[in-house]
C-alpha cells in the first residue's frame, strides 16, 4: 500500500507530539522458562502503557524476512522498505557518520590481494587490522581528480567507504568486485545505459590510480568497489507528513537512516541512555516528532545472553516515568526487528508494539509481551503502517474524503 | 506483495526439511453441536502442534473469495493465484493427468449439438453419458493436422480436453463458444493481436474436420472449446525458492499444480493414504520439501456429510506420529479451502494453519480448530505468504539489507 501517497496530501500540521521509543532487536524467543525476554523482564511501566492503550506485532520488512538494520528502521518509519531503497554505500557512509550530501556518490570497497598478473588471489586481502586499514586510506587520499572531491574513510578490518562529491553526478555503476577470484577486478560500467558515464570515468581514473599507490603494499595491494549509489531519494517527513522530527541516537546507521528521512539529527551531549533522556527534555519543545533510539538489546541478543537482554528491557522500563513526564501525545514503544538470546542474531519474528495516546482505543492487552500482544487492537501488520496509527492519534491526518 | 520477487534474491540453499500437509477442504462451520468438523475430531497430534507451535488463518485466494482447487493450491504454494493464472486448458489436462510439455497448446471443449444449419440448439449435447463421449473422442482422434500431434481426451459426460503439440505454438486463441443458442460455433481468432495466427489456422483446420466426421452424429455432432492456453509460465520452486520439491498426492488436478510448480510427482505405488506415507519415508533423503495430499476431508464435505469429514481427519491425526518420525524441520497443517459439510461445496471461510518448528515463536493456542487459531501467532493472512514463514522457520531467507 502507497501510504506515503496518501499521507502527503491528508498531512495536518498540530502542536501534538509524538514519540516513538526503539529498543534495538527487541522481539525475542522462549528461554528455559518459556518466555520471551520482554515477557521475563519486570516492566511496571511498560504494562502500564500496554493496560491503557493497545498493541500488536508488526513485520518491520515484510513476513519471513530478517531485516537488516537500514530496512528495519526504514520500516517504522512509515517506509515500505521493499519500496524504498537505501544504497548499501549511501548505508556504510551514514554508518561510520560521515556527512553525506545530498550530490555524493558513496560506494563500500574491500581491499583485496592481486597477484603479479593483476588476478584477485584474496577478496578481502586476509581480512587486515583496522590499524593497517588505515594507513592506507591515509595514502590513498594522495589520490586527486581534478573537478571533484573525494572522500576516502576506514570503516573496520578489510572495508572502507568513498564519498564522490560533485554537482550533479549520477551514481549507478556495477561493482568492480567480479565475486571470484583468479581474474582482475572489473573495470567501473554504468548500470543505467550510460547516463552515469561521467561517474564512471572518474571512477575508473581513479582506481587506476589508487592501484598504482597500492601496488607494493602487501597483502593488501588492491580494492573492489561495491554498492555504488546517490544520496537516496526518499520523500522526507517534513514533505510526507509535514512532521519536524527528532533523532536522539548514539549509533551512526540509525543516525544515517534518520537522517536521509530529514531528521534532525542530535549527538552534542549525548554519551549514554541518561544522556540521551537529558537532550530528549531539551529539545522536546522544537519538534513535533522524535525517535529515541536503544541499542543494548540488540547487543545482548546477538551475544546470546538472554538475562542482560532482560536487564537492558528493565534500564529501559526504569526510565520510562522520565520520558513520559514530558507528556508525549502518544507514545509507541518496539523494535526494528527481533534478536532472539536464543538465536543470537537478527530473526524474522515480527516485533511487539505497544500505543498509548489519548485517543487510542484500548484493548484488553493488560502486559507488554509478545504473546500477550497477539490479542491486541493494532493486530499484526506491515510496520510502515505505525506512522499511519501514530499521526492518526495525534489528529495529523485529515478525513479522506467528503 | 511480491514475494516471489524478493524471496527470489534472498534464497539460501540448506538441509532443513519443510513438510506441508494439505487436508483438502479443512476448513469447515459449526455443525449441531457448534463446533466445525476440525473442532469436533479427537485431534491429540494436531493440539500438541499447536500447542507446541503457532496457528493462523488464511485466506488461499483472497477475502471472501471462494477457491477451486487450481488457485486454492497455487495460493499454498506461495503463488498470489490473482496474479499467477494457469490456463483452464493446461488446468483440465493436468487434472486428467495428461503429461503436458512445455511446448504445448491445451483446451477445453464440450460436446455440443448443432441443427441442419449448423446452428447450436444445446451447447452440452444433452450431458451425454462418459462412455458416449469416449466413443465419440476414439473417433476424433482419426484426424489429423500434418506437422503437429494432437492428442484429444475424454474428461467426463459431454467434456473433453484436446492438446496440441507442436515446437514454438503460441496458445492465445479465443473460446470457440459463443454461449449462446441459435448461432454457429465461432471461429477460432487469436485473443493476442495476431500472435497466435498459426495456432488459429491449425485449430480452424482441425474443428472443420472434427465437424465433418461427427456431422452424423447425435445428439454430440460438434464441439465448443474454451480456455485455449499455453503450458502455464510459473517460476519454479527451483528458482524462486531454491527448493528441491516433491509431492505425494493421488488424484491428478494436484498433481498437475505441483508439476507446474516444478515438483517431483511420485506415483508408483501409491493407491491410498497408508501407501502415501510409505512413498514419502522412501523419498525423504532426496527433497528439502514435501506437499503431501489428502483428499477424503474435501470429498466428505461436498457429500454434506459432517461426521465422515470428522472421522476422515482423525484418520489423518492418527497416522501423524509416523509422519512426525521423519523429523521435518517445520510441518504446516493446513487446507486449500474450506469445504464446510453444512454447505456441501467449497466455500470463502478461512482455513485454519497449524506451524511447528525449533524456530517457530509458540502462541498461547493448544488446540487445532479454527476459532482457536484466531488468537494465534501467524494472524490471518494471505496464503501466498505461508512459504515465507516456511523458509524463514528452516533459516532459507537470507537477511534483507543491511
Amino acid at each position: 500500500m502507497e501510504n506515503i501517497k496518501y499521507l502527503k496530501d491528508l498531512k495536518i500540521k498540530n502542536n501534538q507530539k509524538i514519540l516513538l521509543l526503539i529498543l534495538d532487536g527487541l522481539g525475542g524467543l522462549p528461554g528455559q522458562q518459556g518466555l520471551t525476554e520482554l515477557e521475563t523482564a519486570h516492566t511496571p511501566h511498560m504494562d502500564a502503557l500496554a493496560a491503557a492503550g493497545a498493541s500488536g506485532l508488526m513485520d518491520t520488512v515484510g513476513r519471513g524476512i530478517t531485516p537488516g538494520s537500514g530496512p528495519g528502521h526504514l520500516g517504522i518509519f512509515g517506509y515500505n522498505p521493499l519500496k524504498f531503497i537505501i544504497g548499501r554505500g549511501a548505508l556504510e557512509a551514514a554508518g561510520i557518520g560521515f556527512d553525506l550530501k545530498k550530490s555524493d556518490v558513496a560506494m563500500r570497497f574491500n581491499f583485496c590481494t592481486l597477484d603479479s598478473k593483476g588476478n584477485i588471489t584474496d577478496r578481502r586481502a586476509g581480512r587486515i587490522s583496522s590499524e593497517l586499514n588505515e594507513k592506507l586510506v591515509t595514502k590513498m587520499r594522495e589520490v586527486s581528480i581534478s573537478g571533484i572531491k573525494v572522500f576516502v574513510q576506514t570503516v573496520k578490518e578489510h572495508r572502507g567507504v568513498t564519498v564522490f562529491r560533485k554537482d550533479g553526478l549520477k551514481g549507478n555503476l556495477l561493482d568492480t568486485d567480479p565475486q571470484k577470484l583468479g581474474v582482475p577486478p572489473l573495470k567501473a560500467q554504468t548500470s543505467d545505459n550510460g547516463e552515469s558515464s561521467e561517474m564512471a570515468d572518474i571512477a575508473n581514473l581513479w582506481l587506476s590510480q589508487i592501484h598504482e599507490i597500492l601496488k607494493d603494499e602487501s597483502p593488501a595491494n588492491g580494492i573492489l568497489t561495491r554498492g555504488w549509489c546517490n544520496y537516496p531519494e526518499i520523500p522526507t517527513y517534513q514533505e510526507v507528513f509535514g512532521l519536524n522530527p527528532a533523532c536522539i541516537a548514539l549509533y551512526p546507521m540509525y543516525r544515517g537512516v534518520a537522517m536521509f528521512a530529514g531528521m534532525k539529527i542530535y549527538t552534542e551531549g549525548i554519551t549514554d541512555f541518561a544522556t540521551k533522556i537529558t537532550v530528549l527534555s531539551k529539545v522536546w519543545n522544537d519538534h513535533d516528532y522524535f525517535f529515541f533510539h536503544y541499542k543494548h538489546t540488540d547487543s545482548a541478543g546477538e551475544d546470546g545472553d538472554f538475562d542482560r537482554k532482560v536487564a537492558c528491557i528493565e534500564e529501559v522500563d526504569k526510565a520510562l516515568p522520565d520520558i513520559l513526564d514530558l507528556k508525549p501525545d502518544v507514545i509507541a514503544i518496539t523494535g526494528d526487528h527481533s534478536t532472539p538470546a536464543v538465536y543470537k542474531a537478527h530473526s524474522w519474528h515480527p516485533v511487539p508494539v505497544v500505543m498509548a495516546g489519548k485517543y487510542v482505543r484500548p484493548d484488553d492487552v493488560k502486559k507488554f509481551g509478545e504473546t500477550a500482544a497477539l490479542s491486541g487492537g493494532l493486530g499484526r501488520f506491515e510496520a510502515y503502517y505505525l506512522i499511519n496509527e501514530l499521526l492518526a492519534a495525534t489528529e495529523k491526518i485529515t478525513k479522506y474524503g467528503a
